[in-house]
């Protein structure tokens, strides 16, 4: 059946089939630990630019929607994976590094070295104190913290005469921290 | 000079000089209008779904910036201008259509000309009688409203022992209204 | 039993044992129509600047945590009761008048003619819509509108090492509009 | 002039005067250091459950904002100072201790000793290393924490077809924790 088309049910109901956009196909994605939402997702991927042509490193436990997202987004991810901090990741020269697990801060220097000058840094911390000490682990390994945000997302009713937010809304997914590697010129 | 090189000035400060995401070069843009914010712009093309190969229509009186974007996630982007309603968009079969201007109600039946089967809108309205008005107007018009919503950001300091929210912050830019082209089935 | 006492239980849980606050109260209270919350009482009456002594007008159809608030607020509330807005409130010189009901609009010159010169009002209104026409209202009818505001709150978890907001928050209420009432001189 | 009374000056512009609230009043107060807003002060009075008769200590380098609030909510308000939290509050118990300074840990022995059974505690922290501070204190102090929340209140253009939020905000002021005393029974 053709995208967007509605038929009528035997019961005499309308129904419409959409082909599904990626944010349609996370929602069946397993969800194991922290989850990133469209709000975060979107913003992160703009703020680090990403272009077609880009080489991205990215390592997470998350649901699997960020890196669809990342892959939708540039020609090629080169690397995914949960990795060791002391090997670090083999790629060089990367365009970007995505951070999406409990302890980010022991995956800073080894972003680090697979980064380019001027390569950006997106990571995704769900408590104040992982945020701190992702911070502060970024200050130490000459990355420029640009910011470091929280996003909320909140739902309106749009019915005429009856426009009004949403009664519950998401409170907290994740602090979004957005960085920049600083070369030092010998 | 390299990007994300750091240098001493003759004062004895740091220096780094960073190649600019889109970002940031949006910040130079002339904001004649209603200024669209990356949470907005992130959040848009995330939920549009845009990608390689996709073709969009765009009709919007703003900075550029969400253009900017959209053809940096695509990778052509057919149409953008200001355009008579009477006579609508000339595209067919595109797969996204964006409205950015301060009477999107005026085009949504032009959208729904343009969209193929299923096709993806998003509309963006300062006030909420604009969003009430343009609502009302897909609904009318074959669309599946998915979504209206408005996004909040928020900025935070990071220094170790003193984290903390920023004391102010940007309160409302536009809300984001997010819907589908249904085509009936004859 | 004394409030704050702590006793074990034959289960070896301890258990703490408090007098109610009105907070506390409110929880039992029937919630018939719209509900509003700590966040929205507690700024209205500081803003309506409540003090023993005054008299207050109210009308609502709500839950009664207002009332109960004001009551506590003040050494007496003179009126209270859903009221024929062509009979009006029967009091003259009120200090404040306060408005919990659907169609706040049509009780706005009769709060008017309660109110001493320089009374504040306080309405809240679930909707947009009912906002837009209850500040066109106060307008026409010699009323300054001071500010109309909505309130977000958000709790947090303080478990050391883990510090973050609640996953879920409630999003809209009602919003709070506040205004005085000007007497022009002849 | 008699409060309300609106009068038209020689440039033809209307003049309205009124008797100030206690909100308008705490304008014009000195902002030493950290700033309570209207939001925060009318929700820690509401959750103290404040009424007439009620005896609080309260301890703070603010404005004075607060302490004026406290004033108003209740017949006497029997402490005011900067105290050594060696010798801690004189008063016992006390219905409620309000700490509104930048250690409120150091104050949170003193102010049980303060209180009576279930007495009420409510204090304000900028920072999220403080509230975590404080959260753990109390804890640690033998008082049930009952909430820590954030409040955010955001303002509304409310002209006829064009209503709003405003385009700035406040977006942060000071968590504000609500804690009861518990009292072991031997």
């Amino acid at each position: 059946m053709e995208s967007g088309v509605s038929v009528k049910t035997s019961l005499g109901q309308s129904l419409a089939v959409f082909k599904p956009r990626l944010s349609d196909l996370v929602e069946s994605f397993d969800r194991p630990t922290q989850i990133l939402y469209p709000k975060d997702i979107g913003y992160a991927i703009y703020m680090l630019g990403l272009k077609n042509g880009d080489s991205v490193v990215e390592v997470g436990t998350g649901s699997g929607a960020l890196t669809a997202a990342i892959a939708q987004s540039i020609s090629r991810l080169v690397t995914f994976r949960n990795i060791d901090p002391a090997e670090g990741f083999l790629e060089r020269n990367a365009d970007a590094a995505v951070i999406d697990l409990g302890d980010p801060w022991r995956l800073v220097a080894p972003a680090w070295e697979a980064l380019a000058g001027g390569g950006v840094l997106a990571a995704f911390t769900p408590t104040v104190n992982q945020l701190e000490k992702l911070a502060d682990a970024l200050r130490k390994n000459m990355f420029l913290v640009l910011e470091a945000v929280e996003l909320l997302v909140r739902e309106f009713k749009t019915e005429a005469g009856k426009v009004r937010p949403e009664s519950r809304m998401i409170g907290h997914t994740a602090y979004v921290t957005i960085a920049r590697k600083v070369a030092s010129k010998e």
